[in-house]
């Protein structure tokens, strides 16, 4: 279950405080560039220590290639990275060692497994992303030929959020700013609200929009690998998120079937429609239109701030975390949502090219004839 | 991608007016007694003309069993069972037959395969849930024994909501009423609302609560499958489905770590949270606290109404609907959406038990010694 | 565990003594044209009572199509399937109740399971195959178009086998004789035995060679899904089956490298080697020359001759098998055989369509531009 | 296709040539100690140099692991691991880079990936395997506890054979010898044969047999995941394999049903059988009887004399390999056939762990109370 995906598989490994992390790329097709400067950038818009609403714990999440590539291009055969863990200050964790932070993983993998790593999250960390990101950003490459962009943005930092949709900003703006906003003033603000949070040693959470151009109809395995539920899916692994919605989402039930329908018309020769409601997927299969959903994060469970809780033993204590955490993560976890995104279009886009009796057809015999 | 699950899996078949729907229920324990009365009735909460909230259209859904069953107890081996259809009118689909409906799956699924099946939905129709409510009703079977208990019912329809949280109900009073509200006054302007939408010819979504009590801790198989990502895409996999959120899902933001994080206090001797805006969920692992999750629906997309759309030749025409269907599914999917929820719980139950060390060592070797 | 494949998918359900067997064959490309005479033919190779050497046993295995066809055409959706069983002498079995028959699966199953079924070989029977014939018999029209063709025959009958290799032999005659062996006087020697045996109420086994001509170099996915463990997988799930070699299999030791290397050479403009003593795959990935492999099956285990054996209850007893069994299932098992290795190469030829980067870029967007 | 397994998962990657080779082992039980020494052995058993019959290659093999233990034991969480290339000679190839190496898998991985990697065997290289005997080696010591134990030996090299059966050999001599044959006459001959072989620059092929011991009965998950189907398909993954047989193998047709079926007995109180043709699995599940097996391999396809072949632009040429290579792989795939056979045996007792419903019942609930 540490495998994601069906074609182009993640297979991801490592611990918050081990030696280092890593994972296994599958199914990736031969003969993509790796631009390396492309994807130690994308690294760096996830990486700890990046601005001053991030945790000031520095990681340079150098990635190493160790298999899969030949002269810069991928071969087809699995590519194994990994990333080693620098500045893993334990000694944040001694206080921590026999009790179960609140909302924490602790006591689940205690339950689940039967052992106890008290150092950091350990699998749960969410510096287990960093996986996630590498092998995101080797999709996104292998995408950038059909001109599928992904491109996803803070939308909401505890109340303040941006007004309208995706459509009413231009997104170009995302990265210009530290949370991640396509909204400068709103991007202010939050940035604000984030530092106020800091200060008290607290956290707040947010939501993340994110919204892919450029996918062709057809990608979707209905019924149990609808494209928006292999999304959420992917959404819902990703640590803090509470949950996910696309097109009109929670706001549907709102609206009659007669106001949110999207209608189809004939567009100067093409079919269109009128609206996008549907978020750019009906039946769970993309229909041409941009696909866009939201992703609701819930404020991190390190405080620097005293709790009760319980020792492993059971018995109540109080505990206050020290230690170099997030008062946000959205910011950080934007990269992420892409990654996810990346992953997960690419698969389906794999897996619809055999099922396309269309150039199924035209199928080129490999045979040497 | 007709198969759900990775331990206890459903494959399901058929399209909306063919001879039959049906599936293969394979990984089920053996032993396990099937209570034919108890499947009937879950079917029976989710068939068509149970009642003036739902389609007139009247379909039987008697399910017979064809394998895998032996004086009425499960034997391990797959389950293969059949829904015949009946009262097909296809003939209320002739003026479709050349024309994509809004906002439903007729363009996608013409573009994913490159054929066009005029008949209702065909497999994109909703009829398709009969199979899974076959095998979430013998799941909630299986997870009996283990008083482990899954209920939904209906939060909202349109702008009606329900107050509060499921603890403010008494859910025993959810089957009381049409529309599936344990809310009676709410119950019934839910009920006033569906009519009135009804009478217009046009659709109104809403969203289902679900809680599952008595999932023990350790449930759950970081970290692409946590329960909670499991859970979301089982319920995107459901028609009309447009969100997910569990806990305090889109809520979360709204407040501080410090204002929900769930602090451990030793409860007469047991570990217990004050509170659970986590969901029962961490981590990814179920916690053994009640599972809670929300899911919305977007109003369904036939409407009796005239609408702008194109032919399949690309041509704009004017399209209205005719024949039986639902202004409001929302009290028909309740079922759905407990189905699926015990499909999910009953897998990473078995997912579990064959990682849990504890009961490794104690495992009974059959030899026969 | 009763699915087979990876994108072209065999979900199989049924005993050998319930209401019907049948499938779910999910993945299967969109606009297959279903013959059903052909699917017919293939299903009477495999079908009881068919001549002397098979069982009296009548059984008119007609398939009935539930889903995923329009037109006759696949439509891409799951195609649901049922052979009813009739004829079904389950007091056959009356004597064999509370009896474990020797080298049957009664004893495992009733260890694995816990259950005692003790109609016929319940799922461990050989009808169980019939659905792989339907699943594999809608495998080889889709691989028509590809020329890809597929042929089985008896090489082997306890002692009496033929000579040389299959390019030695015109396959064509294979269906001429009841046996389905090539060779007409070596066909005449297996009838006399398996007559022979019969007449002693005993059994004997034998061997299939199976040779797939047409089929593209480039199949198969390394590292754990070479196309011969693939197909060593299927051909191992067919009862009665002990072995399974390809090329030269276990005559490969008694020669060195040098006299088995399969040279490359330049004919006439294409690349070709001198021999195929690798069986038309190299490093797991087929090469382009003829594929051909060898299964062994033991004699089955059900003989009308007295028997040491015990009771479930662990008491020594006497078992006489009564009932309508085959001497030799040989014959019946030569299209089971093709079945099963044209669902391989089909699904290995869907698997490299998504890797083939050639096809990747020219990968016709299906988005409405 | 680069993962193994069901539960107990291995996905590996690297190349023969490049930084590292490696894998992550998913799905292993937590608390289980590895013991650092027995993989060390067990590593060396399969690594090049330890004799003379071996390639002059040195590879130290030190497995360096990066997640998934703490304080010496597994935590149930992935583990990843790395062994880093050293000592390659690319030079060796440097002859070889535009030429397609008979019976090797060049042609076929250029075939299938349109990318011509010429350092070694890339991927297709046996080197590949010795991420395989790390996760058999932790396969091994989880199986440890229920007494299973696993044991291969070279039963044949060239035309030199071991008469009888396993049960004629004391199994514990077979690491006293270079060659692995339990039988220090043949094992003599077969040493002879092999450097007779090697002086000449040639290669030779054997059969390795492998017998499991204390394998419990109900192991096995039909119909299309039988367990000797698992093993005959994890046999044939392993390079240069072309045959598995089990029981009564090949020989099977050459007897009677009633010659070999397996008779059940009351052995002093419990059921034993006199015989076990079945090679302890019928039916696809294990018997508790001993499991065996034999697995063929050609020679190897890289010999030091001249061979007839083409450039990969079709032209004819003569090939001289250089470098240091096997005369013969068989005593080092030993341990390979081994570390296979463990990792299914585990992936299929973990499997069966879900579906005993006795412990099922039994399951001990997690939960808090």
């Amino acid at each position: 279950m540490n495998t994601f995906g069906n074609i182009f598989r993640l297979t991801s490994f490592g611990e918050s405080h081990g030696l280092a992390l890593g994972g296994v790329i599958d199914g990736c097709p031969a003969g993509i560039g790796l631009d390396m400067e492309f994807i130690r950038q994308e690294l760096n818009r996830r990486k700890p220590g990046q601005s001053k609403v991030a945790t000031p714990r520095k990681e340079n999440d150098d990635v190493q290639f160790l298999s899969g590539l030949y002269e810069g291009k991928t071969t087809g055969t699995p590519i194994g990275f990994i990333i080693r863990n620098e500045n893993q200050h334990s000694s944040d964790y001694d206080n921590m060692k026999d009790v179960y932070r609140p909302s924490h993983a602790d006591y689940t993998y205690h339950k689940k497994y039967g052992i106890r790593d008290p150092r950091g999250g350990g699998r749960s960390s969410a510096r287990e992303t960093v996986a996630r990101c590498v092998a995101g950003s080797i999709a996104k490459l292998a995408l950038q030929p059909y001109n599928i962009s992904i491109q996803a943005y803070t939308s909401q930092i505890g109340s303040v959020k941006i007004e309208g949709t995706y459509k009413d900003y231009d997104l170009s703006l995302t990265e210009e700013n530290i949370v991640r906003c396509p909204d400068p003033a709103k991007a202010e603000e939050m940035e604000r609200l984030i530092m106020e949070v800091k200060g008290q040693g607290d956290t707040i959470g947010g939501v993340i929009t994110c919204v892919a151009k450029g996918v062709p109809a057809g990608l979707g395995e209905p019924v149990f690998g609808k494209l928006h539920a292999a999304l959420a899916h992917a959404m819902l692994t990703i640590n803090a998120v509470k949950g996910f919605e696309y097109g009109d989402g929670f706001n549907a039930p709102l609206y009659r079937g007669s106001e949110r329908n999207d209608r189809f018309f004939n567009d100067g020769g093409r079919i269109n429609t009128r609206t996008n409601h549907s978020g750019g997927i009906q039946g769970g299969i993309s229909n041409g239109q941009d696909i866009y959903f939201r992703v609701a994060f819930k404020p991190v469970a390190t405080i620097l701030m005293e709790q009760e809780t319980v020792t492993t033993a059971g018995e109540d204590t109080l505990l206050k975390a020290r230690g170099r955490h997030d008062a946000c993560v959205i910011p950080r976890a934007v990269p992420i949502v892409e990654a996810m995104a990346a992953m997960v279009l690419l698969d389906y886009l794999l897996l619809q090219k055999k099922k396309d009796f269309g150039s199924f057809q035209q199928f080129q015999p490999l045979i040497n004839r």
